[in-house]
């Protein structure tokens, strides 16, 4: 990973953002940007260099993973030495701090608040990293499709595992396994696993109930593989579907062709959401999707851009995103379509790309 | 679970505090509050009542789970919903809106200053909600047992599975199956299992390594079982251990066994930590036990007390907690021992206890 050349470039945004220094207090920023992955440490860059602090815990960890910055291991909590490292730090007039806007507490800016006083002016700032973060690099788009490529052979275990009586959690088991075994980290969310009835429930995580002898059976799951996230979701369908349920399936399936084929560099991502919604509008099914196209993934497996109403953000080639339409009829079913797509000049590609006609099982 | 008592005692708790209103975003908070176990809402407690707020996705599920207050499915982010729910309530003069400041950024902080005005004092609250969640109750303890036991038996699968030259997330993945099949929703956390030299690195979730023929395996996962999770280690020896390895489990094992022993209602958290550092210190072995001697858990896998030097909390009848001293000799190798107890007025229950002789395998 490029780990010097993104400290590079975010030195030079905080030279556009009119700030001395940024404190980064977001554990994939800060993964991003030195390749640190534990879960306690901050990092402080600016023009006079780049600081990690971490804790005693972490000393071997941060030796091995650290690219760049000066390693300070402290006796207390990683944020407070680097706060009392900025105190103690001699600089001519008042300073501007940036802090992460989005993850550091009231708690913890109220301390930072005490410790720096009028010494450092505290702001937030711009989502400078999530920024250089949206546009992936390509060994970051090698590894996003490493994880897809996984997340995707694993459906070939649901599909198997799927049958009336089986629990829904016994499903995400097995798959789950199989991801362990193949070098997963773990899963990006909690594996959703939804039969029946429970299809209709968004996010409905694989639960004890057993599958019903007929009905939707709806399996949104990711990877977690070199620290990048894969989700994509198939809906299946148990025992003979009928004409209405195969007209549902096919409308959400229409509605992620649509929203994929008006995926480019140049579009927004309001354009994306706004073709699935037609679809969906069209065949009466609007009012059961009830939630966003789809989102950035990465390091995260929720990050910018958000395809949804409103959201004027233009999407640029490297760019990766899910698109993942979905109706859910409440008390009745639901059905969810979901991939990944690498965005390019001309249009996307997208990862490990299936036929996605409904499959009986 | 006593949601309403809980709901009850909380208001009494604000009054107490001068809050007219608690802003609660802590997702376990709400949990332990009304019930839900989403990701996306925030709720609103006060003397007018109890308002939750959720998204679409969450529709089915809040009406399923949330027990007591009003549920408002809002088109927008929950947060912004309750901030203009506030901003449009009638109040006669300036009110106090106690915030979390453990859990509110802040960016969400600006954005409720800006709809909130000078109508609401925006305070930062006491953690009211984790103090009440330090005492569990019969139904709590109940269920921290269960997920105890659960996370205890899959320790004979590690032991059946750690052999030198199998990879450490194989003996990970064989564990985290059986976990999700007796019921578990989930890992308690990223599991740990470090063989060999890896032994020393405090947090060292399971890699692709494979056992070596000879040294200490620390294992310390635990299981997440209807809401509550376990946190468990053992350190097993692969091969012959040397005197000096017995030696240094030893230590170890009296250092927890002295903890364990200073644990009772009216005992400080400092001193429990303290019992444990002596034996250590008589060993030689102090500056190898880099972390805190345990933490409280419940919902969350790290909750109050912690159990380290200068925690002046006194520990009472209800709480449960982590005994795990450890010693770490970088590039060599580690060992720690962990149990959960349950406090009482006259010492405290070890949960599923076992032998912790030094077992070879």
């Amino acid at each position: 990973m490029d780990h010097s050349g993104r400290q590079r470039r975010l030195q030079a945004a905080l030279a556009e953002s009119n700030l001395d220094t940024l404190l980064v207090t977001h554990p994939p920023n800060i993964r991003y940007l030195c390749g640190f992955t534990g879960s306690a440490g901050v990092l402080l860059t600016g023009d006079r260099g780049t600081t990690f602090f971490t804790d005693g815990r972490y000393r071997t960890q941060a030796r091995a993973e650290v690219v760049g910055p000066r390693i300070v291991i402290a006796r207390k909590s990683p944020l407070l030495a680097a706060a009392e490292f900025l105190a103690a730090s001699r600089i001519r007039s008042v300073t501007r701090l940036g802090l992460e806007s989005q993850s550091v507490t009231l708690g913890q800016h109220e301390q930072l608040r005490r410790i720096l006083k009028g010494k450092w002016k505290l702001v937030s700032a711009p989502p400078l990293v999530e920024r250089a973060r949206m546009i992936k690099d390509k060994e970051e788009i090698r590894r996003i499709r490493a994880s897809v490529q996984l997340g995707a052979s694993l459906f070939q275990i649901a599909r198997k595992t799927i049958r009336p009586g089986v629990k829904e959690v016994d499903v995400a088991a097995a798959l789950e396994y199989e991801a362990r075994r193949a070098g997963a980290e773990g899963m990006s969310f909690s594996t959703i696993i939804a039969a029946g009835k429970r299809s209709a429930v968004v996010h409905g995580r694989a639960s004890e109930a057993r599958i019903p002898p007929c009905g939707f059976v709806v399996c949104d799951f990711g990877v977690i593989l070199a620290g990048y996230c894969s989700d994509r979701t198939r809906t299946v369908h148990v025992g003979r579907p009928t004409r209405s349920e195969r007209q549902m399936y096919q409308a959400v399936l229409d509605a992620q062709q649509a929203a994929i084929a008006e995926v480019r560099g140049g579009a927004t991502a309001a354009a994306v959401d706004k073709a699935a919604r037609k679809i969906l509008r069209d065949n009466k099914l609007a009012k059961y999707f009830t939630h966003s196209t789809g989102h950035g993934l990465g390091l995260e497996i929720h990050e910018a851009p958000r395809l949804a109403a409103g959201q004027e953000q233009v999407l640029e080639p490297g760019m990766v995103i899910t698109i993942e339409p979905g109706a859910y009829i409440p008390g009745k079913h639901g059905v969810r379509i979901e991939d990944v797509v690498v965005v390019t000049s001309t249009g996307c590609e997208v990862l490990a790309p299936t036929h996605n006609e409904l499959i009986v099982v």
